[in-house]
């Protein structure tokens, strides 16, 4: 969808910082993305603009209106209301915002428990069982992509895994309602298989319980938002408060108020809509790339493992 | 009670993430919603309502009211008010909100020592002892509902766990009068009577001492409200100060003053109001979901568990 | 005392939280309790209260002090001032709860630290050793009892552990000058000597190290407040900011100032006073009972442990 | 580039807190750095100042521009929009303070991997493997450069690690495309090697596991900047409101305009710039600085390695 | 220096506690602390009253500079700065005050592995092994004054080691050039060479780990100061906010301005300069006390180390 376009995070490199660094980027006017993000709330803007365009009509042809407006000195409630009003955007964007950095930091552990565990299983696991090593491996870059399935709209546990997992291990994962379970559930068995002495075994398992925690995590975000008697208090007053602010600008900017109060309402109402599309982290936070990147990782680990020169392998 | 129907956050999914980020939906007025919310702080809202009209009528009809409000210019001490109710309400909001977070994430822990646990229990408990096996998954299921009975009102370790546990179990538990206490010393017998490797069995054990630590932090949270004096402080001078609001609204608002007063009094009440309601998280957040989901998962763990096809079960 | 009886944390219960989040309690006026609050900084707000009515009485009776007022406009030097004292409030709000609030995270884990130890040493200590696993009990209710009287003035070690250590530990204690260092000794020699596996003894350490950590955690509460220079330089200002008040409300408010002036110092020295009432934890902090909670749970677990009917004792 | 000499962060001895810390250091003028300062921005400044002549030049000498202003009361609309103004800055600087903070928390880490590394290295490793000990100096010695030139521009991993690691591990090294984890196999595969007792060399792996998470840390930190949503939304608004703010300004400040605008602009764009510039941490940070100091502790740790007098090496 | 006795923090005892409490001291006007606090500034107050005097004898003098600051409406630049002005002051404070506290938990973190080091060594260590036990006793001692003189000006390692550590371990830490690094060598080569079980040998290198974490975080706080470019843009634009506030104070105030003006840039340059004083927390905690303190505990773990009545020692 267009918002989900709008608001998805790229990985960046150090040519996109450094363009984002350079002020003259940052602070151009790009009438297209601005019209996207109003695309959001749309209805709402040109509400602030109708009012403002009756307000105008009703105190030029209506002087009764005029001298009733007049009469309410209207700044008096309203900067009684602004503190509230800061508060509660203020509360919306940091709690959106740290609830979107703790499912990438998450995501930053899934990519480190995909290195741990392949690193170790490849060190640690006996030469002489090949294929426990290979399927180490092949779970381990198929259970970041089950858990991306298992938060994200549209993509399928076994649509994801299929060409990293084997035929049988995909029929084995399909007896499986919640797959992420069934992943570590294999990643736990092959490390027991692996006969590892025991405090070898424990610190692998650590591994497998880092991902089901990482699982648990990604859920616990997804299925609780930011209490929704918030959400709603807020943007209910959020509106109202826009929506009645022609009436407190008509006395001071005129006919500049439809331009002026548009302004206003697209400035507040921007800040409160990020904070809400951000505030389910998984759907913009790039996962793809990330899984993508921690596959490759794992298969440059697969295929590059060997002691470096100076440490031949044990006896 | 209506205010638990109101408050209590529902387990939420692709569908509604999409109808909540849609602003047309935010930002709508929902009337009854609207008045069940006002019902938790009704009197309060008839009483500002009430001192909007006095001060209409001493108006109207007792000049020197009117003149001596004149003399008043109230706004100088609200102004100078302000900042400091302001500050209460953000500390208010912020303190619940953490309290109402770290709530959830204590039953995400709850959540994920209920998988970790009934993995390893499968993985690690000898092939022979099918008694222990399943005795494990059953404590597994039942310990977050019986966590859930300690901390929520009307309900019983006892009534949850049943159907769960066996009536000798049922029994033995019943001899406890910290039921999680009970739970934890069951949970962790079991995993000593499994004879592990001593490695192994620490970290089961560690589990088990996750969940002893959760249920405490369960106690911490329910037992300790923030200083209520705070609280106190907070409602009694924000009481003050939307009642005494009409006085200041009076000259600038006129007869709007009523509507505006009473406006101004929800936004903040309710915020205040929202704030309190989620200060105790147990009773908003949704257990009993979560239980249940967690015990399909461990079912699930229960009836799926094999090796994948990959791992041959150790010798 | 009285500050400390106002400010002494309860305990809270289902019933404490129905009517804590009642509106109607909230917001309830209690005229006992607001003076015994005010008690606190009485001179305070008194000083306040002569220096309004003296501003009154010179202004009514000395007319070149009203010329010299009116024609000193002081909203200009208040509004500068203002955003500087809001900040040093919220930090000093801030700073005091999070104090409060990690002093009561460390006797959480003192909790749990009691729970844990207690069930551990009971599953692993040999049975043959029943005068080890009743010594374990008992060091492991006496030791939240001790460190309570290490931070807690008028508590004395011997005193609180007195009936529950035997007459031959309490002297042993008694040569302790730091009280919890000896039941920090106490608990670890009676792991070293149950002859465990060394894992599991590492496992029980873990414990005794929590109990020396928290006992450190409370060390750095108490010994170290907020950087003095910092409260000092926002109670002066504050008391500068509400004695000059009444000069700024004067023209605003008449003869009403001493009231005004005196409500608005209420506001601001309670917020004031409450972050510093709550930022040593420890007084406050209702730790008797969360002792007598504790020792009432190591009680049941030593007299209710034994296997659940599903798990016979380990051979 | 100047910005990156601008804003690079210095490692600080005791001299250059004791400068810091005179205030007569701190709230020195000092134009040059001003200017480069300025560079960053000057074109927005240079707006600021053109908009403010024209708004002059309009003012002197087109009547029906300075009736028309006039007639603007210009103060609501810039009243409405300061405090989601203040909400953004506040925000943006938070979250770049934060993040620059994490990074260097990270940083610290590695340091900490370094030292314990070596150290457990040179302890446990056995004496009759001096190939596996230098080896492992060498590893730790080049993994955090290895690091850095991971996540700085201009920085190759193997130019780094020249002079550190041995031509045949260059070459080794050089097989590697994530440099990182090649650094994190070798140093696995040394401890892998060197025989240890479980125990033992799972502590060791538990450093490497750090080093790998840290390598993690540093990606999601650069790959992942605050959503550009929130960066646009402040930048844009930031212009608008610096821009339009001689229109307001004007009638206050008449022809000393220009330069109140510019000095305003600078404080506001000057905030919200270095904000951005730290936001992405690994350029501005001293990480050449970093990692020289932690080689010369490596080296000093091999070259000092030596039991204590009072501990002879154990049998 | 001035400084370093105005702001260094003293130990809090009950009796200090109780003192501070007392509103009264709190609200105490203290001119010789007030005079010495000015002193870490005087020139900028001194600055500001030169200013606001200039500023009465143009405005009593020269009627035509009254004319041109009649003419200047300066409420309104004034306004728009200040909230820029606020967030630079919040931020200042806030993250000073972390790193102060990040700085007494690192010390607090010392305390616990003085404390843990030392308990565990004496249980574990063998008993034919006096000369070891003494050593561990002796380095646990010295190794916190070691890092003390790492990071506060004037103290040397040696110096603040003699007298603890022996003649001949002092000529071997004078060997290190980063002290630290040696007393985390001798600590960890004590543990190696006392034989212990690998678990309970891992426990007491993870003490030896967290003191080398310490040292680490230590270096890292004081080496990285606030983004200089925060702290610079605060407190030049703090000084052009003082310097110019008596220009917009003089219509208002006449000529209480000086005493006003100074009373104002008192208020704001204290907060900022109390700020810079703590943001490198170890020249103001007491870490002289703390050390003292760490190793009277030391010596009475040695001195009273001996199994509780009720456990007699391990055979």
């Amino acid at each position: 969808s267009i918002h989900t376009t709008l608001f998805e995070d790229r990985v960046f490199g150090h040519e996109d910082w450094k363009r984002y660094r350079s002020a003259s980027w940052r602070h151009r006017v790009e009438p297209v993305v601005f019209l996207r993000v109003a695309a959001g709330f749309v209805w709402q803007l040109v509400l602030v603009l109708v009012v403002s365009v009756c307000v105008g009509l009703l105190h030029t042809f209506v002087p009764s209106f005029d001298a009733w407006l007049e009469g309410l000195h209207l700044s008096t409630p309203f900067t009684m209301v602004t503190f509230a009003l800061s508060l509660l955007l203020v509360f919306r964007t940091n709690s959106s915002y740290s609830r979107w950095w703790e499912g990438r930091i998450i995501w930053g552990q899934v990519v480190n428990f995909g290195r741990n565990y392949t690193r170790q299983a490849l060190m640690w696991f006996p030469p002489e069982r090949p294929d426990l090593r290979a399927a180490a491996v092949r779970w381990a870059a198929a259970a970041p992509r089950i858990l991306l399935a298992h938060i994200r709209e549209g993509a399928s546990p076994l649509g994801e895994a299929r060409g990293v997992l084997t035929e049988a291990e995909l029929s084995w994962l399909a007896g499986w309602s919640n797959a992420p379970l069934g992943a570590g559930t294999a990643l736990g068995q092959l490390v027991a298989a692996a006969g590892l002495a025991p405090q070898l075994q424990a610190e692998l398992q650590k591994q497998v319980e880092l991902y089901t925690n990482m699982a648990g995590g990604c859920e616990r975000i997804f299925k609780t938002p930011i209490p929704p008697a918030y959400t709603r208090h807020t943007s209910r007053y959020l509106m109202l408060y826009v929506v009645t602010a022609p009436l407190l600008l008509w006395s001071s900017t005129g006919w500049a108020t439809p331009v002026v109060a548009v302004v206003i309402a697209f400035l507040l109402l921007g800040v409160e809509n990020i904070g809400v599309q951000v505030e389910e982290p998984f759907h913009v936070l790039p996962l793809y790339d990330i899984c993508r990147a921690l596959e490759a990782n794992i298969r440059e680990l697969e295929h590059s493992f060997a002691p470096p020169p100076s440490a031949p392998p044990p006896p």
